[in-house]
């Protein structure tokens, strides 16, 4: 970030004031959200859409900022599914540098096995439950990866907190447009913990890094998520 | 875009022959539209989607079409806040060297303070009426920053006529499949004087630079636009 | 790929033993879907998205899993109508690389001038008069330029089977998010040959290259086509 404020202040004039006064001035330090889920939130949305130039800069910041290595590296193993595996091996290869370059070795690393967190199984019951009855055999192969690679295998690993790997999450969809699953996993950010407050703030975060359009529609789909989060199942 | 269509003559004989047949000595010296005109399109898809390849043709390119290094260096700024900050640090990135072959220097280029536009404080008003209506109190922080760095500052800068500014947009919005935002903008591209004719030149410029698919969806959007602003308001 | 997944297996152990496991011992080995139409499948993913970092890699995969230079030639310029040029330019300066260093000389490639195949004048009547309804005369350039070099050009050039254009059409709309038209085109990749299985099967690979919410996202679009398909005409 210093070095990409250096360059904006002489090459764009305006993008520097912009980065400086409205970005690390404001956005960065509004109370409504850590500078930890910030960075989350923002080396999400690089990996979501294969920004390289800026993943070394995000990736230190994310770091600074409270982002372990092993947390960094799960979101990059976890965006590999959600974004696609050319979007993992590119984060995946800048990382290497950045860890290197800070003395941190494979071994400190999440391991290729690992102990699972508990699954909820009522919760992976109607998850599948529903799944079944919309997809169908045809798409069994897709529907078998989904649950024994996706639920009972990433989403189990103990080195990113559900509530962290929801938020990359959501940062990927809106930075990718997919507003239908942002409904989904924005609900299930909130039942990983994260408040209604965390989540509107998100989404303004994100409005800066994935862009305006994305946040805008993003809006909707919150406050209909949050609406219904409000009504008392009678 | 001579670089290129080297390259490509050598490398895709047929790629080759699209962009002498088709692009170069068709779909450029149609009538329609300027080719400074496209020049603007062309550089707002490159900079939506990231596409740093080809950035330092067409910035030269538009830079010799009547694009003036101000105008593109506000083109940039724009769209950092539209399509993603790292698109618009990426492309600054970009300009910045194609600047310096060209001994632009940064006193040359807008500056971070300048003498605003006035606004129209009336559509403003209706603007910030429907937001609020539609958005409410819990997306704030978001409204906030809209109205202030976007349409009371970013629009407001003097370096890109509204029209060019209308035109930027709604080419990273077709670049990006934001269909719903391209109703709102190419509305408002066209209040700031951009004609139907041109505005569905653009689509047509746009399909080959941001692929078949977002023009033909655009089309439909267009069209609605096209029919609502014929039809006389009762 | 055996670059790739050396590297991971010391960066990142977690995706080492994915990529391993699940992409290469089991998705990759699957029945459904020959390696030869997975990898047609994947380098449109990746140049749909703009992602030369892993190009390299699965353009060798192809030429080895007996996609011919000529057909990944081909990919490459039909891609670059339905991307977007500057993917085009880009995938073909890593082809032209690829190319280089297996001794594949410009001669090998496909022609600019071609004997086309022959075009079913009926479809082609039904597709202008669907488009000349839903369109109308001011989109009249973007039209001609659909049926001249789409339609009538690109689509005829043989090089590429039909069938094989299909795929590489879907997997590209698929990576890009663009649903309304994998309907379209998941249908004329059954008209020229692809079977249901098949179909599935590409979007479950698709899954693992362009993010498991595009393929989830397109289950539903191929569903849908399936069903019509089987639903005999009264």
């Amino acid at each position: 970030m210093e070095t990409t404020m250096y360059d904006l202040k002489t090459t764009n004039p305006a993008m520097g004031r912009y980065e400086q006064e409205v970005l690390r001035n404001d956005l960065w330090k509004r109370p409504q959200l850590s500078v930890r889920d910030r960075s989350i939130l923002t080396v999400a949305v690089l990996i979501a859409r294969n920004q390289s130039a800026e993943m070394t800069n995000h990736f230190e910041l994310a770091l600074e900022n409270g982002v372990t290595p092993t947390e960094l590296s799960e979101i990059i193993t976890h965006l590999s599914f959600y974004s696609g595996w050319a979007n993992g091996t590119l984060a995946a290869s800048v990382a290497s540098d950045v860890f290197a370059k800070r003395g941190v070795t494979v071994d400190q690393l999440p391991g290729a096995i690992v102990e699972f967190l508990a699954i909820d199984e009522e919760i992976e019951a109607s998850r599948v439950a529903i799944v079944d009855q919309t997809v169908g055999p045809i798409f069994q192969g897709l529907m078998d990866f989904t649950t024994n690679v996706l639920f009972r295998d990433l989403w189990l690993r103990p080195g990113l907190a559900p509530r962290d790997r929801s938020l990359a999450t959501v940062a990927a969809l809106v930075a990718t447009s997919h507003f239908p699953q942002v409904s989904f996993h924005l609900n299930k950010a909130m039942e990983n913990g994260t408040t209604e407050t965390e989540a509107a703030e998100a989404i303004t975060h994100l409005a800066f890094y994935a862009g305006w359009p994305n946040a805008m529609s993003s809006v909707a789909v919150a406050k209909a998520v949050f609406e219904k989060r409000r009504t008392p199942t009678s």
